[in-house]
């Protein structure tokens, strides 16, 4: 009996059997935050492909394929000029829609179909600038933001990481549970007997989300100053398609924690972790502040090691070859979603489907 | 309308859609100055193989095929002994022609023609070695040198520097007019309106030319100190089949510089410039000698990096995608000369051909 | 006339035309010296694949594929708990057979044969590790140590090397004569007029011997230290499959020296040598053992150097071009072995085969 089956609908020998990463170009990515693209053009990749950003001149980002139609020379290395995006090598320059408006030197009109560079649809929300997948949309949809706006009681921490992995391998290690008793050894839980709680996964036709029962008030000092009554933990983590990881905390009354990671395929080996920490707690924020970013970083280093360590085995091994258990709640939904997404079927609505796995942490 | 039309007898659509390296062998090369070459083996590499350069007992340069008939170890590793290229790891020798004279240990005939290495043709002349394509042939034509010998009046400097670029991309930018404005920003040009001037375009089997007529005298002190008169600039732009490219000015009667750049290429994304300035000017040359070197290498450093970086994004999406205009008035001649010498058919003599084409400097 | 004919079975044309690495699973190879062998776990390359070494509680070893079965991340990033290795990632757990023991969290029985990693026969003997190159395979043959045990008189000397080669460049040139005067002038040979020896080459199924009658005590000091009545040098270069290389000195009655390079396949362009001088002189070796290593490595860095320079030619020139001579005693036969052992057909027995060729030292 495979462990796995319960709640996965593929079973082990359908898994992908070499590291393949899907392309799901029909969303929206976050490429930065919003105080990273100031005045001077910012190229990231997306799927592998170059493309650059720039702001015109009422601060509108824009983003292009980062090439030059003249000469290919990456846009990027160019320089703002009046809102436009001037090229290096020869000067043409260009406006955030991509097209052309000037070629120095030639004594003809600059403007022809066949000089314009390509672009890609671009909004601004919630402190991220955020493109569409796929180049000359107007998309209909605006993007997955989870950002809290202005809710009082609660701030904000944001940090951007870069995995060696795929968006699927990168997602499973945000939202597994049991690797961090080892992983992250002396950081989270650990140091007390084991105790058996339940995990509740269910999920929708674009998510998955496992929620903990019974999970008990960590020991330690922090967590008897965060909530003295003792009270009770509420652990949801959740899969948003095509690429969100969110790990929601509540701690009694007063205390809430939730870290939302936009995750951003750079290529088919790399992915971008932009994370957004929100957070309400009992004590003063001043008090955590200062100890919330080293942490995290910490974690992301381990996480970042394991996961490339992780990717160049399975390249040296010609491909994946995971044996799953019960406790592996998310990684083979996920897995599901993104490539049915990927084949263009979109699952069904299955309004009934729950699975509850127990575990010990 | 495709402005490249006018001048290109090859359609936007079919430049090449990936960085392809045209493959000449049939010609001369320059490998290295003659200074370079003194009593250790030089290897330099032309179209991707290796080859080892030394001299005779006499002095006079041979050029073989860079690898050992024996275990194949490159023969460069090796030392001259008497006028002979002897093997690093068992000692075999070679003398230009790459006969094997010496199998140490051997207790018969060492001469064998299993055991001789691959020679290329190779002279010497004005301070370059050249060496021939193709293996094992005698060439009946001799180098296509530019040197000046010892007119009176002239000094001579040298350069070599590596492009990371096919040559075709390398021989494009040194004959480019309209990127100095941008590239070499502040180097030359610009600094006033532009002024409307005229190209004309001419061309035979094995080599293009332009002519810009109507380039005023640059303005700032140092072209008044050179020509107090005010004068006519001239100026010339070639392409000498397979790989030469030529700028020459003469501002006034007095002042003279032309610059040949001969072009080797290393391998297919590769290209070696050794370029030669000869120049005669009103003022002394001990006041200019100083300068020459240190401007034209930041240049150099200049077109090193965005050649880099076209070469590099070309490779990323997959081939050259260029919209040309009227003003890119070299490249795409220079191009269908490569492509129909790499297919053996040499153009026809067009004793008319002549194209003008107005552009602003 | 080939001279390479009287020696070889396989004329010049049928030699490799590519850098091909036999592929030769079913033998016993090194892996470790038994000291490198401690607390961690250690991670070492068999033909490309990745092998974790760790100890029992009793220290026996285990050889395992270095991918946990769960999430495909390298074992050897682990650590020991109680004599099982315990992956870094989820802490699964796995004895020296490769079972898996514990998945922590899971509440369901642990063990299950998809969850176990894969694992190679190991023993320990003659302070070496020895891994057999298929998994799952319980050998009825053990290593072929030539260990000396305790032999009264004699040391021992060991080092391991790293050479960027295949396996057969790495013993041809270990057990390749002519070389020595070139490659490694200075050190041995050389320094007077050559001499006319014989070699006598005979094999066996698995094995290729060369004997040098006639070779004369080196002139030098050393020499007559080590030998003052003259003697008589006797010297045999030996091959045993599938990768032991094995030279041995006789000097006298009193002086002995055997080197024994175990040779293990990292990977198709690499080779480890894990070499054993076994030695027993006239003189107090403690006079001698501060100069052994230091002259070794000597000698090993400049094999190194020009392995790897013939390596990458090869590469560059797309295959291995070797031009034999009758001196060339060793390389073709090693070859010949190793192929017919790959296609699984071992020659018959020749007992009077026998050849001898003339040369020069």
């Amino acid at each position: 009996m495979n462990d796995a089956l319960p709640i996965a609908d593929i079973p082990a020998a359908a898994l992908p059997v070499s590291r393949q990463a899907v392309w799901l170009p029909g969303y929206w990515y976050v490429l930065c935050e919003s105080k990273e693209l100031r005045r001077r053009p910012l190229q990231r990749m997306l799927y592998g492909k170059p493309l650059v950003l720039f702001r015109d001149d009422l601060g509108r980002p824009g983003v292009l394929v980062d090439r030059c139609p003249h000469r290919n020379v990456p846009l990027s290395l160019g320089r703002l000029e009046s809102g436009r995006l001037q090229c290096a090598y020869h000067g043409w320059e260009f406006d955030t829609q991509g097209r052309c408006l000037r070629v120095p030197g030639l004594c003809t009109e600059a403007e022809e179909r066949a000089r314009n560079a390509i672009s890609h649809a671009a909004v601004e929300e919630d402190g991220f600038v955020w493109v569409w997948g796929e180049p000359d949309v107007t998309p209909d949809v605006g993007p997955p933001s989870f950002g809290m706006g202005d809710i009082q009681g609660y701030d904000n921490i944001r940090q951007r990481v870069v995995f060696d992995a795929t968006v699927h391998a990168t997602v499973e290690n945000a939202l597994d549970v049991p690797h961090t008793a080892f992983l992250h050894r002396g950081l989270f839980r650990g140091g007390r007997d084991p105790i058996e709680i339940k995990a509740i996964v269910t999920r929708s036709p674009s998510s998955v989300q496992v929620e903990f029962v019974g999970e008990p008030r960590p020991p330690g000092l922090v967590a008897r100053i965060l909530s003295p009554s003792g009270g009770v933990v509420t652990h949801f983590d959740r899969f948003l398609m095509p690429s969100v990881a969110q790990v929601e905390y509540r701690l009694g009354d007063e205390n809430h924690l939730r870290i939302t990671g936009y995750c951003t395929p750079i290529d088919a080996t790399r992915t971008a972790v932009f994370s957004s920490v929100d957070f309400k707690l009992r004590i003063p924020h001043w008090l955590v502040r200062p100890f919330v970013v080293p942490i995290a970083m910490r974690v992301f280093a381990q996480d970042a090691w394991v996961l490339k360590a992780q990717s160049e085995n399975v390249d040296r091994f010609g491909g994946e070859q995971f044996a799953s258990t019960a406790i592996d709640l998310i990684g083979a939904q996920v897995w599901r979603l993104m490539r049915r997404a990927e084949q263009g079927l979109l699952p069904e609505p299955e309004p009934d489907w729950c699975r509850e796995v127990p575990l010990q942490v």
